[in-house]
């Protein structure tokens, strides 16, 4: 059995009795019933992905997941693609969005190269990056498949390597992502996984104009027609029509639910990854955090897919590198300080309301 | 000429130079145009506030101002009167929402007493709270008005001391209230200064029932009818329908901008208090950063009186203290780090878009 399955069959649901205990815990907070709103909910949800009211996350990740993308052959992205390998630097050199604002809320980031179009190794030897490539980016998804089912199987595996190296030492893990032309492949994996059209669900990824985002539909089709992948199997879809970081992201968040390390799930790609990884095991809902809703027009049919009615933020973002996750990461500090820091009605001798 | 009259007179809008740079700035950092979204027009809107780029929100206080309503005679609230010093004691205590959230954005916390009926002296002899009681709580509003004129002016006044005593060492306040039946005064400010009906503004508080919310409108409907207030006079507004902790937040947004320092501004009352400033001083508005929407239906159109569109969080929170200021404040520095920590697409040699 391969590492996949196994981690896989160590992936159960929230713990209820943890849920119940915080639900009873935040009922009698000098606070009025429910008056904190989705900060309530969400340290109830952390209490049962921890099994625990002990919550402590003092120690944070954002997994920064990068590759590249054959199909930008088809003039799908405002930027060249070599733009991957310089962000990646950027990443690495801590000069990006993602590292101002993962700092801001102290965390971590690593950097993992899942299959970018470029040489990585000097960085890797420094060991300021992860190295798990699978190729040199995928191939064009308008003409075949990104990559064979067994790579596809490598990328999610790695994902799961990165969780189990980072979960000794980190309590929460943030996703992200870099790989220019990476919002073609989320957006066909959307399409095959939500059944909606792709009219609804292409958005301008950094900023096409009319023309080009009809060009960018139109590839699409021709993505879908030529792959049809099957919207059941996971792997499947991530071989067809996906990307080696959004496999990466998606065994990130396999291996982390294994872990009972709750994930906070940035933006577009991430939730791509997010649906790969549960239609291979569906239980990794129970241990995503949504961090925002993205200015991708997909995003929401997607996060509804997850069970996500309302994300934490929706402060119209479009840039990955895990930049959602970071900032969200704030409000899940201080939902938990919820459960740490106040006092009950009664510890604080207030009255309570009239019934 | 009193205080208020001259603090008014200090008071500029945003620097439209530093402004533009900072939008400068934002458009060259290795993040495609407008990427972050709402993080950047909070980015530019502080350097305007701040005339700066070179931003330091270092130091951060919420600025919890209490005070009582006679109208609770009317059973406008669930929770009985004497919660109200029974909270401020939680406060001063470091034990309720506010203290665990301000915590956790870094922010000190002054709790002020404008107008609690109860006697907090000794609480101010040990410096654990600022004192600037008005009245031991209005005079009930459904019978006539809530203050004197002479009244609602001291209490702005009061407002403008405090945020005058706190400009030498902060750069960033965040607004808070507490007041057991303070969301009736404020509905009826905002009926007043929106022109909306009450039954479009009028909500739940901290949770009443169906019959309850009724008679809380039929309450608001004879208040501004015993009252009447002048829609364009904002100490009119506070003196006949208002409470001493609102009048106290006006002064403190009034007082703040005349010393340029950017307001997180919190939920359903905190904006009541606004919308008196801004009817005393227009410009008030270029220093204020709106932290999120309550749950209250009021809370919107109040915003937008004041230009805002849409706030920075949205997380159905109703406990006011300046809960949402504090979650808030950690965006505000997310903001600050673009414009310090992320280098231009030339300092890290990365390809710009097609164009």
């Amino acid at each position: 059995m391969n590492i996949l399955e196994k981690t896989c069959q160590t992936i159960y649901p929230q713990d209820s009795r943890a849920r119940d205990k915080a639900q009873e815990r935040l009922d009698q907070l000098v606070i009025p019933h429910g008056a904190l709103g989705d900060l309530m909910d969400v340290a109830k949800e952390l209490a049962g992905m921890r099994r625990s009211l002990d919550l402590d996350f003092q120690k944070k990740a954002i997994v920064t997941m990068a590759g590249d993308h054959g199909v930008t052959a088809e003039g799908v992205s405002k930027y060249p693609s070599e733009v991957t390998i310089q962000m990646v630097k950027t990443f690495v050199a801590g000069k990006a969005g993602i590292n101002a604002l993962a700092k801001n809320a102290g965390a971590d980031v690593f950097v993992v190269d899942m299959g970018v179009n470029g040489d990585l190794d000097d960085l890797v030897k420094q060991s300021k990056m992860i190295n798990k490539k699978i190729g040199f980016g995928t191939s064009n998804i308008a003409t075949g498949p990104a990559m064979s089912i067994a790579n596809a199987r490598k990328a999610v595996e790695a994902g799961i390597e990165v969780a189990n190296q980072l979960a000794p030492e980190y309590q929460l893990i943030g996703t992200g992502d870099m790989g220019i032309g990476n919002t073609t492949p989320s957006t066909a994996i959307a399409a095959v996984i939500t059944g909606r059209k792709l009219e609804e669900l292409t958005g301008r990824g950094t900023g096409l104009n009319d023309e080009q985002l009809k060009k960018k539909i139109d590839t699409l089709r021709k993505i879908l027609d030529i792959n049809r992948p099957d919207p059941d199997n996971g792997l499947d879809i991530l071989a067809k029509v996906g990307g080696f970081e959004i496999g990466g992201i998606a065994g990130l968040i396999i291996g982390a639910a294994a872990n009972r390390i709750p994930v906070v799930l940035d933006g577009f790609i991430s939730t791509a990854g997010a649906l790969i990884a549960y239609k291979i095991e569906p239980f990794v809902r129970d241990f995503l955090i949504f961090a925002h809703r993205s200015v991708e027009p997909g995003h929401a049919p997607m996060q509804e897919i997850l069970g996500c009615r309302k994300p934490l933020l929706d402060l119209n973002l479009r840039l990955g590198e895990g930049t959602g996750s970071a900032l969200a990461m704030h409000i899940v500090d201080g939902a938990v300080c919820l459960l740490k820091d106040v006092a009950t009605f009664e510890e604080a001798s207030v009255s309570s309301a009239d019934t």
